[in-house]
């Protein structure tokens, strides 16, 4: 095919079905122009996916997309903010039409449901790799950050966990004789994340300290007491756990608790609660619609601490570190 | 090394120069917050560099550094915004710290002779590439678009054209015997583009469409007219060319003129301007201490015809193409 670079960016990315009012200038000039509601800062964040590290080359354009608008969808959610306006940029080893065709499916569609506008991007020759670049609204002064924890303020997080690890252990068929259906669930649920949008929104006044469990729940949970010098104790019986887990898992209770800690890729959110806002909470998260349970509570110190009932455990868990793997 | 992704991050780029009123939150959170200034848009625009492709893979690190930043800055240039925010995305194949170093070196100059706040990005496992989002600021209704330009409206360039083809045809060795200390200064024309920021700002109010020359003159003030409507004359007598392209060029005005006219990575500024803002033109572009030079005219129709001393040229040009070269 004798298409040019022009031409692809023409015809995949400029028929958006998003037209937002903010955007004066959307994808065509050297820059998009763009506007801020007066009253709110504009939160912003950038991740990239690599073809063999994020995702494996054989996997549908449609679910990459998602996937990589999911992971940074997540992060605004993480903040409480409302997203608005995502640029992307695509390296990829050919002009491929088809591979191009069903990625703006899956993007347009997420893209679509949560009316985020596409404003811009690149399209370049080289190894397939994505870099987005979402951005939101939130109101001055109330976007959830990592340093507001404070002693005594009751840990959440969103959803289940653990889902998403057991999915990947099945699509990297590191276990097997999984049940088909079971192996299927799994796979979607790592798959297709939902980022918690709706739920971040509804923190906002609410939760002291906020942030969405991308490299697992350990590891995300260390940069709150980092930023907050503040210790957490997790009780390991309260972690949700989903009944396909618990299968997965063949009923091991500490196998699948141990996956609910470090499974990585998750974008459910963790956040911290002073113990007089529980009953706002729940009346926040049932307008959400969102399921969310207290696993532990800040305390002094610098670090995590494992318990089950009151006894402290001395599990050695390790979060993905994209470097060391 | 034992560096994981955090430690490198937090060790290279959580010490930037710049520290600007507008950041509410940098890096070290899901998002960065930011606040743009009352009666202002938003202009944000990206780009991707891949090695092997944008650069070469033993290019200096602060070079390649500069040259990605500089390539983003243009583009805030052709919209007559000022520079406020950067996000930097890069992919590395291994945790190269003295390569991250010199690049940080390089990047951080540059940023700080722009004031530009890094505000966030992501580091990933991968081939080496880089995508760049810069963010800045344009009076409502002032930016400077590329479908303004109307019939009767002069072409200006910024600068000279065509010393950065003759850069990458010395780095490329697609010539030789050329005098090292021409070589040397036709190769910093090449990796040290100066974004035109200033003459951006200073257009603002008295261009009728302006962008920056990415991929050569003939290739860019096409999208100048295709997105306006008009068509384009060009007088090959007046490109501006630098005594070294002449040099370069053996004195041969007609090798110059085309290298000037498919140049890419010149990020000069082609714009137009109303006939009776010529008086404006001048005093702004003094105020910018920036030189530009009236190579054209724009006249009806739908392409860019070439003359010399009024008669027509059938130069045959191509402008660059990611994916057929």
């Amino acid at each position: 095919m004798a298409s040019n670079e022009f031409d692809l960016i023409a015809r995949y990315f400029a028929r958006q079905p998003v037209q937002r009012s903010d955007v004066a200038l959307a994808i065509g000039d050297d820059c998009a122009l763009l506007e801020v509601p007066p009253g709110c800062q504009l939160a912003v964040s950038t991740d990239s996916l690599v073809c063999g590290n994020h995702f494996l080359s054989g996997m549908d354009p449609a679910l990459v997309a998602k996937k990589a608008l999911a992971a940074n969808l997540s992060d605004l959610a993480a903040m409480g903010a409302t997203p608005a306006w995502v640029s992307l940029a695509i390296t990829l080893p050919e002009a491929d039409e088809a591979w191009l065709a069903r990625f703006c499916d899956g993007f347009f569609e997420m893209a679509d449901y949560y009316q985020v506008q596409l404003i811009g991007g690149d399209t370049t020759k080289g190894p397939l790799s994505l870099t987005l670049t979402v951005q939101g609204f939130v109101p001055q002064g109330q976007a959830l950050t990592r340093h507001g924890a404070g002693t005594g303020d009751l840990i959440y997080v969103t959803g289940n966990l653990g889902d998403s690890a057991a999915g990947l252990a099945v699509l990297l068929k590191q276990v097997t004789g999984t049940d088909p259906e079971l192996a299927e669930h799994l796979l979607n649920r790592h798959y297709q994340p939902q980022p918690r949008v709706l739920a971040g929104q509804a923190l906002r006044g609410i939760a002291s300290a906020a942030l969405d469990i991308s490299d697992g729940l350990i590891a995300d949970l260390g940069h709150i007491l980092s930023r907050s010098n503040v210790g957490a104790v997790i009780d390991v019986e309260r972690l949700p756990l989903s009944a396909e887990l618990l299968a997965f898992c063949g009923g091991d209770l500490d196998a699948a608790g141990k996956l609910a800690l470090t499974s990585g890729e998750e974008y459910e959110l963790c956040f911290t609660v002073p113990a007089h806002q529980r009953g706002a909470l729940d009346v926040a998260l049932s307008h959400a619609g969102v399921k969310a349970t207290c696993i532990g509570s800040i305390r002094t110190g610098d670090r995590v601490t494992l318990e089950r009932n009151g006894l402290p455990l001395d599990w050695q868990l390790h979060g993905y570190d994209h470097f060391s793997g």
